[in-house]
């Protein structure tokens, strides 16, 4: 099974990482990153990720997997990026996101009058893009599977992974990365976390978002 | 702050990359990926992750994070790369694992009598370094942290910015990355695993792991 992951400069590493290394474990699959420009694509966390193949490499993937970003316009701009992102849709098994990944696929029209999530702080520029935001982690239309923010990738991979290879593989998946999260604090989600908490964090990432 | 990444060829990427993501928010954090040769370095979710800093690079980092692999012989068995744990652990504020990581460190004689942890399936190895295995998600011994499986990295990450920046900072970022874990399963650990599930997976790590 051919999944394609989507690289571009800027990226937000977790949104991709995560559900990559979920789908990885997955027995039969083969993950091919692919980006506008094959080579070293920066990251937000100091490295860069090494996408080996172009996007014309990957024309009919089964799967593909577009990450999110703090500046989502370069990818949501661009007419190759677009245009492979639609052509793949029409034969994937599986078109994914994660956090603002959904603005991407929203850009090259994919989301229209469809259900879907991204990063709390987001929705409104999700829904410009005639998409319905759902504020849950993760979200199905048909072949379309949105995830939230950031961490939020990981509980979408694996329900991918349930919905193609069964629960027990799912499982075993979960098992294998010993996914069994026990985070310090409940602060996760904007209606968890204490008010001055998250309205802070509101002001910080509308200041970065353009 | 400085913050030292170690990679390196076969590294599991999202080791690396949960805390890496978490460490990367907390206000003043410098990422330096390091690796004994620095550019691109092969992780198990088919792409690869640039270092851009030999080891030498960076000599004194406030934070050394080292993740694991399915097979660390070669970072647990680099007399370059183990001197350079030595010594940078000498002035550290905070020495770190994920998962297999802690064999690394084991190796290094790090964890001499100290409680730590590692993935479950690694347990009886990470015993052999001189530690003391303990079934926890995040361990702290002083001043080293060691987190169990690939995704606790996420849980300990977030753990360390409390510790360093307080607990706002660290909800704060908790919220950013949307880390509201709901995994559609509950099979996380060996503990709550179906046993039929467990074995399986048992069986599949104790192949690939030398």
């Amino acid at each position: 099974m051919e999944i394609a992951v989507l690289a571009y400069d800027g990226m937000t590493a977790l949104d991709a990482v995560g559900p990559a290394q979920v789908l990885a474990l997955m027995p039969g699959a083969r993950l091919r990153w692919v980006a506008e420009q094959p080579g070293p694509q920066r990251t937000d966390c100091g490295m860069a990720i090494t996408a080996a193949h172009a996007l014309d490499d990957v024309r009919t993937p089964e799967i593909v997997l577009v990450p999110g970003a703090l500046d989502v316009r370069g990818p949501a701009n661009s007419p190759a990026l677009q245009a492979w992102l639609r052509a793949a849709h029409a034969t994937t098994a599986w078109t994914t996101s994660v956090c603002t990944g959904a603005l991407i696929l929203g850009a090259a029209g994919l989301l229209q009058g469809l259900r879907a999530t991204t990063h709390w702080a987001a929705m409104d520029a999700l829904k410009k893009t005639g998409a319905e935001p759902v504020h849950e982690r993760v979200v199905r239309e048909g072949k379309i599977v949105t995830a939230a923010g950031v961490a939020s990738g990981i509980d979408m991979a694996l329900t991918l992974v349930a919905l193609i290879a069964g629960r027990d593989v799912a499982e075993s998946v979960q098992l294998g990365i010993e996914y069994d999260p026990q985070p310090p604090f409940d602060a996760g989600s904007p209606r968890k976390a204490r008010p001055e908490i998250a309205e802070a964090a509101r002001r910080v990432l509308t200041t970065r978002r353009p």
